[in-house]
């Protein structure tokens, strides 16, 4: 049977986690030196395990098995958010790994194969799941062309000049070859962990939908514009995101979730009218009928204050992906590998965070599996999980391979 | 009768919207080289006129006339907000300096005189009013030791060494010399424009308390932490904006006035809760009772929010300046010249801005007038005023010191 090496993937995580190392976590964002590093670490370990490698044009690490027969495709992502935590990304892919080594190492298991990759930009640096998109032959080079770092403006294509992947071919996978996509990653909640569970199986990747909501008002004096007359763009977003809070409730499933992350008001001095204020507002769910109705109730309200004013309210749809309902056989393989190694602790659960998976998951069956994150810390460098959990996981990631190779036996 | 002449007074303005021209205002913040350049300019004009003049410690320009008679103080300041205006201050100052030459030019005034000063930092770049609070004997080295531009950080101290003015005593009126302050400025809103008038005598000048209140939840990711366990400090802020806006208008006066000028949320990504959260948020009005009255409010809102939670809310005052109401020997005396030269085009109104009359008006009789703001703008390079207006303020304003001086005759 296809074991682990639990000491082996905490270290290969530790050796990971000093490319960009921050605090006790990382700061590695898409297309730095830190991550390049990561990058040929991996490509190294994968050439050491005899499988054909490349980074491809748009920074994905693949690494092919030789092996003839069955297939899955697994992996995760090695960059991270900024000043952030050392698993989220790398455990998948170090799972993946391992698994491919465990796979190779098994007699066993000697016509099939686990094809391991690293998908660029997850995090979103440059845009959404670059990496997986184009792996899945749905990125243009246009997106590219306009892809630009959010952080510091760098455009995307400067970044791969600079990491020397200019001219390189983007390797698009072919469904076919697999028996599916299987990827882990932390919880990055603390359902796990509440509920005293180790491993949690997949049932679906939310869809995002986000939005940019700018309010045109009046800018003027705060001492000599009557309230009367003023046109405050900061209070139209304030009531707007009230309001949303208000109504949201009775229109959304038990798992929705809606965020309003970042505000900004122009110009932002103290005695200022604020004429022009920005929202970034997005709304998260596994289920497109609840996706569809939320918007339609977010669409009404602009419209709404809109026809009330002051202020002149617009929206513009910056991001819309669909959600996944992962494969029932890779769910059933998961809460199988599950049973056999963390009895009675592991849980069906809905991803609210998107994952590369999703993106596979249109091409390919998909499954994802979750270990437990401490205190649910997540895009934070104080995020982590125990060694012991880690251990467990790897082997449940490992056997959860297996069977979908052997079909699920 | 003392006489302005409306070209110098146009020219003068012309000549100081030189240093520091920024498209058709300027950019001139406090103890820059521009500001300098303007405090040397006007320095130069008084000693052509034969005052004694002096810059002192804080970066006050006092130019004192000889005459041995009674007097009157009149100024305004040098200095601009960013990217703002040619006329908020320099109209005021070159109003001080035309009444101090038409004063000296008229023989009939022979023992009067009218002292000039440019007060350093009306506009709040290192505190609030720190040259007119200096010359009145309110400003401590403490004050100065801890202020610093809030816009890039540097300290006063620094400044002040930078502007070669280290060392120099700090110079502070008398105010048993003087018949009073008087000062003039753009009305920075949109009155007596559209009133079509051309002369606002102002009343009173509102106080201002400003507050920074900080709200506290817990940062988290957007789409794996479920709505019933969140603490959003953002929401909890817009929730308090909007309560604020709810429940103020009816414990208003006539002309109070509130603004939620910035807002700020910690981290501020797309994908994450806000843990933090800031508004910086005044309340303005010429009544101390009215003031006192909001401000309960406030507290009181602040503390219904604690109870209620989610998110802890604090709250700290940045700045409470008090009320002044103009001295009515010097709104008669604006009266009268106003309807000498803009004859049924005056209007008594308060002043919504904070102006450094307010500081003279704690320690001896102070009046202030208005010219118009081209559509009401302020604060903005696109600040303006007709030359016309412009010049028949100036006849006005010297009237009316020419009337000070001979006791409102």
């Amino acid at each position: 049977m296809p074991t682990a090496n639990a000491d082996r993937v905490v270290a290969n995580l530790r050796q990971l986690a000093e490319f960009g190392k921050y605090k006790t976590g990382i700061h590695r964002p898409s297309l730095t030196p830190p991550h390049l590093q990561s990058m040929t670490w991996l490509k190294g370990e994968l050439e050491a395990l005899g499988h054909k490698t490349v980074i491809d044009g748009i920074g994905n690490v693949f690494g092919f098995s030789q092996a003839k027969g069955r297939k899955v495709l697994s992996g995760s992502h090695l960059e991270s958010q900024n000043h952030a935590g050392w698993l989220d990304g790398p455990l998948g892919v170090v799972y993946a790994l391992e698994a491919a080594r465990a796979i190779k190492a098994d007699p066993a298991f000697a016509d099939c194969g686990v094809d391991v990759g690293a998908w660029c930009d997850e995090e979103g640096h440059f845009g959404f799941f670059m990496g997986s998109r184009s792996a899945c032959g749905e990125l243009s080079e246009a997106d590219i062309d306009k892809a630009f770092d959010r952080t510091n403006g760098r455009k995307m294509r400067d970044a791969l000049a600079e990491s020397g992947l200019t001219g390189r071919e983007r390797v698009v996978v072919d469904p076919k070859q697999y028996v599916g996509y299987l990827e882990a990653h932390i919880e990055q909640g603390d359902w796990l962990e509440a509920t005293e569970q180790k491993i949690g199986v997949v049932t679906s990747i939310v869809g995002i939908r986000q939005f940019r909501i700018t309010f045109e008002g009046v800018q003027n004096h705060a001492g000599t514009t009557r309230m009367a007359i003023r046109k405050d763009a900061g209070l139209a977003l304030a009531r707007l995101a009230v309001d949303i809070d208000d109504r949201f409730p009775s229109l959304a499933g038990p798992r929705s979730v809606w965020t309003t992350g970042r505000i900004t008001l122009d110009p932002g001095g103290h005695s200022i009218i604020p004429g022009g204020a920005e929202m970034l507002f997005q709304i998260r769910d596994a289920d497109p009928a609840v996706l569809d109705r939320l918007e339609a109730a977010l669409l009404e309200m602009i419209a709404a204050a809109n026809a009330k004013g002051p202020c002149r309210v617009q929206t513009e749809a910056l991001r819309k992906t669909i959600p996944a309902v992962m494969a029932e056989p890779f769910q059933a393989a998961l809460d199988a590998a599950a049973e056999a190694f963390a009895p009675g602790k592991h849980e069906r659960i809905p991803s609210g965070a998107g994952h590369d998976a999703q993106v596979f998951a249109q091409h390919m069956p998909a499954g994802m599996m979750f270990v437990p994150s401490i205190g649910g810390i997540s895009h934070h460098w104080a995020e982590n999980t125990s060694d012991e959990d880690i251990g467990i996981g790897a082997q449940v990631f490992v056997d959860a391979v297996a069977r979908l190779l052997k079909g699920n036996q």
